[in-house]
């Protein structure tokens, strides 16, 4: 078994409205700062034993399906990096 | 002017509690996944158009610095890729 790190980022799919990304740009806006657009996303970093890095992120990946991600509104990425 | 998206990730500092990644650990836990650790963090995507990838990240960084982080409790990184 080696040690990995899985990173999942959650993000909003296309279309789907993101209340607290618009008014966070707005506050940027305010501030002086001038911007095309602003996505905010959710990230997890999960530190996980497994026999090859291809297991890893076919875990990593259900635990997206089943807990991190809501299939109806976002999608999502699994990057896996092997951890000291 | 070139149109850059800059990341900003932010985490929570070593040492400071986090119960939302602790109870998604456990969920995930309850599910039948076994973790060695959770970490949550946010990104941000900004859009932004700069005269060149350092100006650009040095815009995002101020953006971190002046509201999407809290450095009392947060580190922040910033990656600036070029957007077409």
């Amino acid at each position: 078994m080696t040690a990995y790190t899985a990173t999942v980022t959650v993000r909003l799919k296309r279309g789907v409205l993101d209340p607290e990304a618009e008014t966070t740009k707005r506050a940027l806006e305010r501030l002086g700062f001038d911007l095309d657009g602003l996505r905010s996303a959710d990230r997890f970093e999960l530190d996980l034993d497994a026999a090859s890095e291809d297991d890893a992120a076919e875990r990593a990946d259900e635990m997206a399906e089943r807990l991190l991600a809501n299939p109806t509104i976002h999608d999502y990425t699994v990057e896996v990096t092997e951890r000291e």
